[in-house]
């Protein structure tokens, strides 16, 4: 049995998108329990009259606005759903946590309650990329810190190929750093500092520097970069994919023949669309803490932040902030 | 008359790419002229014993390396193929010039040779993207500035704008941040203090923040960001971009039945592929010189460096420093 805290008021749409998603997620996997942070008569509303299997519903008076500051969050949000949710983990009542909400406050909150791993400063977002070897890439940071210096950069390197250690089971996964070139000359202070330091670290299957296009390619398993730059090229990964899947489908509805067309290659385009579309990837672990947070998009609908349950279920199962511990030692 | 002078040596590949595209250029543009700057022995060889009318071979001792150091470029490099290039471009020989060299070397060569349009400080890359509606989106800076404080940023914003008016025509375009979140509290200090500069100054159709997903949105008409960042965003969409390319071909030739479906879909995805291909969009422009330069991509073929010597041709029709110079006055 499995034990999750979902912050049900998260996110741009708040329960209308966690309640089915987390009726879904109960009823998929009968070995999960969760507890359901937010507003009682809300949630309890939603759900319906009769008591669901599994689920408990967990009044938090406070709501974390999607705007607000992680500072003020973290002085005055202590009932709030997210920090309710954190708070189970912590106290061991869940066995790892999801919101779609204030990735700032997410960040303040999980680093306060559930403290970072030993020999880590700053928790950062992983998350994997598909590539053209069928295989993935690990990204991180995607969001939790803006601006990063060269040590932290550094630090996401462990972490990362901790994550690809435990997650791909490669016994020694290749880190490279995300610059604006392959060469030596290439890159901004902290990115050139950060290099010196991966070439130092001899433990490292560090290959050096990869630009955003090698994302795809079957070239490194870890890719390290600062949480501004990370999540510009995520949602730009996103917008793009969503805009060549608009234009098929435009294309193949221009016109009779385009239409039987689409009709004929719609098992095939199914395939390759799951492969792209991003929203397949929902889900991204908060990686350096004590416990497992899984950060789903603030935009997400039900369908996606199930697949977010889900990328937590995983986590919890393979144990990964356990482990992502042990191999830092 | 149209006069381009070209750096034959710069790219991956020098010669080999840039005198076919050349050759290329001159045999469709009737009324085009090249200045060819490099070593004259090895391009002669290429071009073969006859004279090519409209092409005139300008030899170049010194050659810029693609891993070389501006700075030691901008001192020690005076008879390299770039500079000379930079030079004709000064001295009014040429209307206009196309590299695809060490683009900081590029950058620090331009700045010096044709100096900045007066009240900039930095010149940016600016290119345009496909977006949903069949317009696109120009992004500057692309790359020659990595680390870009809040003035800057301000600034490539007002050239962005003129960018847009002189190229689009559109009487006010609409300007934006890229940023990780659309809420005032999010990102780094420059670009938070840009996003104050920028609304304080209401000349400018400044809608406030974006994300990588809105790139190619119909949503604003210049997307503003620091070098580094847009040159992952841009070199990830290429990446992304040929992954789906390379992922669709695949599929379509799995087994007999995909084969014909994908001969059957030849036609459909040949126009959606000029329209996702990035390599469609070679040839980025420097703003804010006083001259026009554009740059290609280092790895560029022949066909895709002869659409960056079309654009610069394009941008000297459209007297586009001028322009700008006029706008920002």
């Amino acid at each position: 049995m499995v034990t999750l805290a979902v912050d049900a008021m998260g996110g741009d749409f708040g329960p209308d998108v966690t309640v089915p998603a987390v009726l879904r997620a109960l009823s998929e996997q009968q070995d999960l329990r969760v507890l359901l942070f937010g507003n009682q008569e809300k949630l309890q509303s939603m759900v319906g009259p009769r008591n669901v299997d599994r689920l408990t519903i967990c009044h938090s008076e406070q709501i974390i606005g999607m705007g607000e500051s992680p500072a003020v969050a973290l002085r005055t949000k202590k009932q709030s759903s997210m920090a309710m949710m954190l708070n189970a983990v912590s106290a061991g009542q869940a066995d790892g946590c999801v919101s779609a909400g204030n990735t700032g406050a997410l960040m303040a909150l999980s680093r306060h309650i559930l403290k970072t791993t030993e020999s880590i400063d700053r928790p950062a977002i992983i998350s994997a990329l598909p590539r053209e070897d069928g295989k993935h890439t690990f990204v991180l940071d995607l969001g939790a810190n803006v601006g990063c210096d060269s040590e932290q950069l550094y630090q996401f390197a462990v972490m990362g190929q901790a994550v690809a250690q435990v997650l791909d089971g490669s016994r020694k996964p290749s880190v490279a750093l995300l610059n604006i070139g392959s060469e030596e000359i290439k890159g901004n202070d902290q990115v050139k500092a950060a290099n010196d330091l991966l070439r130092a670290d001899t433990t490292l299957n560090y290959l050096g520097y990869v630009e955003g296009s090698d994302l795809f390619r079957d070239k490194v398993d870890v890719v390290v970069c600062d949480g501004f730059v990370g999540n510009v090229a995520l949602k730009t990964i996103e917008g793009l994919a969503r805009y060549i899947i608009s234009e098929v489908r435009r294309e193949f509805s221009r016109n009779w023949w385009s239409r039987i067309l689409g009709m004929l290659v719609v098992p095939l385009w199914r395939k390759l669309e799951s492969r792209i579309n991003p929203s397949g990837y929902n889900g991204a672990a908060f990686v350096g803490l004590r416990g497992v947070v899984v950060k789903s998009h603030g935009n997400a609908d039900a369908i996606e932040f199930n697949q977010a349950i889900s990328a937590a279920r995983q986590y919890v199962d393979k144990k990964l902030p356990e482990k992502i511990e042990n191999l830092l030692r």
